[in-house]
């Protein structure tokens, strides 16, 4: 396991961090996720396919940044492996909603990450019971953090609520729902603060979570993440445009092709642009009562906005 | 709600008992499930659609009768409420299994309880995310059971692997992955306690984890539940040659028409029948150090073998 120390992390700038946390998450995770030995085999080895096959994993960094940003009162060590779990966890989620979203009989896409999508490589039963599975074991690993279980529980309960009917899987309805309909702004972006932005501010909560932040604390991670959420499925909104397929790592343009809302088809590209802008200002303005400890999630809100895939 | 004064449960002859207890847990699906006209309207009408169609109950009756089977320390209110919500979590991840197994890429079942199935009624897109959101709604129910912190990461814990790739996922994998081939009886068992034991065992292990129970009566309920796990799958594979389709409710044969193994074809109708009475004989025995607390449980274990739907 790489950067343990988080004295050690906080003197990396912040390429090295991230990628120091990546990489280690990806440790966690292969450690975590059943091998591809036991049985089910085929099963695992689609989990797996799922999980491990890259990804910027935002999600992850968010969970330890938020850690980080908070004092810990009590073992350094018992928060540390709580934040392993937590982030592994909303990475599971995030990938199980990969796997289904890009199912034929959803956005049926055959190329994610640069790679053949899970029900490309496996078959679509195998791809929907991998998805299936992972997401039990997200709640697992949470359940199985060495914190006190009062946190568990909240943290359960956050999770629960970020990937059910009013957060991810809600926002992914709402998405399916509304291919070739004209949407308002607002309805829009009810669309993505439930599709993106809860399992992103779920991200933020759990950091809060795990390390025993106070309620003044959770309240400006919580502003924080309002704002990055949104400026996520902003920057991905312009990127469908503007970005191509070799550095994307997916087929772009697919959104304006299917004539789903975007921000840019909404705002137009340059207005677009200036509101991605608008929510990273407000995402710094929430990290304020943080100082310094939140110097992490700042930059991790530049790294959202200025990100070109 | 019915039947709320577990004194009143003891004195009820055991049909009467389950209908109660059938009536009831469908008043707290009714009451914990998102309502109709909360957003995303079509999709949490769709989970509506696949948890409220009725269905036998065995599962949330198991978690009642094994809560019923345990001393109550502390507050018997609470202890009744969080048998509730454990008995609506298992029978919400029963129903989210249940309209995936439906999907054209899985069974493709077009009847399921004389309905048509979720996707039938919906759509697939539809019916797969309503599936993906029941399954965290489940794990909201157990954290907000009003008993200790660490008993409810414990039913966390208990409910996730129950549902994942060691558990339910991972059973329907291995009958996915086996259609065709010549399964051994140790591995049509291993299926089978993965697909459907796994969650009965659950709903045992739930009702003795929300009352508190002490390990030795924790034991005795899992000896319990292997036992009527396995009987309930063998007389599932006798009931899929034997029943109709009007009795059944789902289509039946259809195990045996796509050349699945089962008990029926492994062992022949006569001795798959004297097998579920052993696993019966088995199951009451279990029951022995629990005594008269555990009517319920034995009452539930006939009901299973001699069922005829």
């Amino acid at each position: 396991m790489t950067n343990k120390n988080p004295m050690k992390q906080n003197q990396l700038a912040f390429p090295e961090w991230l990628q120091g946390r990546v990489r280690h998450v990806e440790e966690v995770l292969d450690d975590l996720l059943p091998s591809a030995d036991a049985l089910p085999a085929r099963l695992h080895e689609a989990m797996r396919y799922a999980v491990l096959g890259g990804g910027k994993r935002v999600r992850a960094a968010l969970v330890y940044a938020a850690g980080q940003a908070c004092p810990v009162s009590g073992s350094v060590l018992a928060v540390e492996a709580s934040l392993d779990r937590a982030a592994a966890a909303v990475e599971l989620i995030h990938a199980y909603s990969l796997v289904h979203d890009d199912l034929p009989c959803m956005d049926d896409d055959t190329l994610r990450r640069g790679r053949p999508t899970a029900h490309v490589q496996f078959d679509e039963a195998t791809a929907m019971l991998a998805g299936d599975a992972l997401q039990p074991l997200a709640f697992d690993l949470l359940a199985s953090m060495p914190i006190a279980p009062a946190l568990i529980v909240q943290a359960t309960q956050s999770l629960a609520r970020a990937a059910g009917s009013q957060g991810m899987a809600g926002g992914q309805a709402i998405d399916l729902f509304s291919v070739g309909r004209a949407l308002s702004r607002d309805e829009l972006q009810t669309m993505h603060s439930m599709k993106t932005g809860a399992m992103l501010a779920c991200s933020v909560a759990l950091g809060g979570i795990v390390a025993g932040a106070s309620s003044a604390t959770r309240q400006a991670l919580d502003a924080y993440a309002q704002a990055v959420g949104l400026a996520f499925q902003v920057v991905d909104d312009i990127l469908d445009v503007t970005a191509d397929s070799a550095s994307l790592g997916k087929t772009p343009g697919k959104d304006a092709a299917e004539n789903k809302p975007t921000y840019v088809s909404l705002l137009g590209l340059s207005e677009a642009r200036a509101f991605a802008g608008e929510l990273r200002e407000d995402a710094l303005a929430a990290l304020a009562p943080l100082g310094d400890a939140g110097s992490r999630l700042a930059e991790l809100a530049d790294f959202i906005v200025l990100r070109d895939r």
